[in-house]
């Protein structure tokens, strides 16, 4: 399988954590998303939507949105486990990878988008919703070591997919100046844990 | 099991449809969203983010997130699948699934809060970002009628959650003068199609 990867975005790297985890190996073809590599021809045909990562089986399909990438890659290589194993599990791990998406991930790319205007060659920012993005990622900081206080992990005491996401949006948000604070010590902890995981490295 | 629902917001409708297509029955349990009743010490005990709908199991374990309610739905009655059953398919499946909720669903919940300031004593509207996201999620409508020319349901012969959640955020739009436009065949077909499935009265 090939994956069309950009080193320095946050999407990108969660399927190379996720398939590190899975101890599953891939090709990695770079493209340079601020160059708008990723909107040519060729790789419209591949996702219409202009995104990255896409992940290219054997066959010529095509699947791009990292989490659908993930949930291939749960079904085709389901072990180690990272998105639960009962149905409560699943439920649960879903859950968390949700809202760390829609509450953290999403509001910090926002931040970064609109109040930068990286990319205001395909998109209109408006700075006033970056800042409100960027205070909204912030509050989920708060949300996320309380969770932690009582949990190894985001989702219970395995390491899921919930972590992964989380972890990326944590390291990506440093380019918006948001950081863990020094009071939020679960926080600190689970991010210490996870960060020194390997597969972090991918 | 129980469901914390209210009748005329988007998220937990797909979620109703969801359970209705699996033939599975509910208690719903209103609650008042507008009146902020969500926020009350009770329901944050069920879900910190404050957020609709809420699945509580008979055991109290809640999950919330319409996604990760879903996904406990799938896992824990398979059938019909709603999901994709191959690795392929469920790849395929979340991608379309996330492209509708990304690109369509959120964008016009962010238009319509954003511009109408609805929830104005819980989160900051910024309204020109409520016009970008509007806009956003017209351009979406043309990349489903184009995908709907060639396939029957969205993500490809057989109905499944990305349907659900297209024509919840679909029927939402409306509220933001957002509609399927008459020179869009495909996607009309389709609306037809799907609207007249009878769990879209859930």
């Amino acid at each position: 399988m090939k994956i069309y990867d950009t080193q320095t975005a946050p999407n990108p790297r969660r399927v190379r954590m996720f398939l590190a985890e899975k101890g599953v190996s891939a090709e990695y073809i770079q493209v340079d998303l601020k160059g708008g590599e990723n909107l040519s021809p060729q790789m419209l045909s591949k996702n219409p939507m202009g995104k990255l990562p896409i992940l290219e089986l054997d066959d010529g399909t095509c699947i791009s949105e990292s989490d659908a990438i993930c949930a291939y890659i749960e079904a085709a290589f389901p072990n180690p486990p990272l998105c639960g194993e009962s149905a409560i599990e699943k439920g649960v791990v879903a859950m968390w990878q949700r809202r760390v998406d829609l509450c953290l991930m999403l509001p910090v790319v926002h931040c970064f988008q609109h109040t930068t205007g990286y990319f205001s060659d395909r998109m209109t920012p408006v700075g006033d919703y970056g800042v409100v993005a960027g205070k909204d990622a912030v509050k989920f900081l708060d949300v996320l070591d309380k969770q932690l206080a009582d949990s190894t992990y985001i989702a219970g005491d395995n390491f899921s997919i919930a972590d992964i996401v989380a972890l990326c949006a944590i390291d990506f948000a440093r380019v918006v100046k948001i950081r863990i604070g020094e009071e939020q010590t679960h926080l600190q902890r689970w991010y210490k844990l996870v960060s020194g995981r390997q597969s972090a490295n991918a």
